[in-house]
């Protein structure tokens, strides 16, 4: 039974890359899953159905990964910790490339469901973002909101796996292989100790 | 003759942008347009044709900004055009954003035309950041390929555009707005004067 599902998850994540979500018929999906037309209704109800389920089980893996990576690491020192972090997300972008980039790039629409997830899915990242911002010393630098530093992060975490095509054709650079894992850690590293670094008044800005 | 097929390109946008660029059809466009089909046939011969002219467009005016730019502001020191520079493209994907974040989104798509477009247009642009890259005072920091910076230098340009309901919704910034530009350009400035340092090796390696 759950062979079977993730069969027509599968079958639809390729077609739903390649031609669109717009683009693809339930119908299309079956024939490419090798099933009945009947047997997606009866799992997911309808096309919709079938990309909610789609983000659900991503956005499940996705928090899964942070939370045990936060569970694993959290007697590390907070820049060995904070290394660890990004370089699991990073590692979870690249390991499920496909998918992220669908999911990723669906995000950028402007639908129901869209405006649903974002609700619950990324605002639940953003405290987990903000806690881990929390974990940087503060110093005196120019103040900058830190609004605009959660952005900052969040774009070089998701930017290469959204825009793979774009990395790999005009930088030669291959966001799922491991290589590219460790060397953007290190990069967002260099990122995070060099700039992440706000007076107390502005750390506090960003809970309202 | 131009007011027409800016009205049938105008229309198709918004299509594209609510109903994705596969689920909508010419029939949509002419309807949405007030035109018959046959005159979305002569300007543009079908649907990729159209899809073509917009790309075309949006690059061919994201240049002229930068072009321009770069004139404008050729006798300023370094760090003032670089300014400059990050403010110029951030304002053209702010007053632009319908458009930006549509074609942002297509160029995550793998498609013939997709290809082609990274081929010439982002190409063009990898010079250019190379190029802007170049005036970046060469200091001794922890050595990390350029081509990862340039990558991370991209994402923080287009970004706030791609994902405009992620900063609006999760961080309430609204990327169209002048404000956001403004400091948006003080945020990769800060990181542009802080980790765009590197050694003379690493810095060539950017040109093979």
């Amino acid at each position: 039974m759950e062979d079977k599902k993730a069969q027509i998850i599968h079958s639809a994540i390729q077609l739903f890359q390649a031609k669109g979500y717009g683009g693809t018929s339930v119908r299309d999906i079956a024939t490419k899953a090798e099933m009945n037309v009947s047997l997606i209704s009866y799992y997911f109800n309808n096309k919709d159905g079938l990309l909610r389920n789609i983000f659900l089980l991503y956005f499940e893996k996705y928090f899964q990964t942070i939370e045990e990576t936060v569970f694993k690491h959290s007697d590390k020192e907070d820049s060995e910790f904070i290394y660890e972090y990004i370089h699991a997300i990073l590692s979870f972008h690249a390991k499920e490339h496909v998918l992220s980039r669908f999911v990723l790039r669906e995000m950028a629409t402007d639908t129901q469901l869209v405006r649903e997830l974002t609700a619950t899915y990324l605002m639940k990242e953003r405290q987990y973002f903000i806690s881990l911002f929390h974990k940087i010393p503060v110093q005196d630098t120019p103040a900058i909101p830190d609004r605009f530093l959660l952005l900052q992060f969040k774009s070089m975490l998701i930017m290469p796996f959204l825009q793979a095509q774009y990395a790999r054709e005009v930088w030669q650079l291959f966001p799922n292989e491991p290589y590219f894992v460790d060397r953007h850690t290190q990069v967002i590293m260099q990122w995070v100790t060099k700039t992440w670094v706000l007076p107390p008044k502005q750390r506090l800005k960003v809970a309202y």
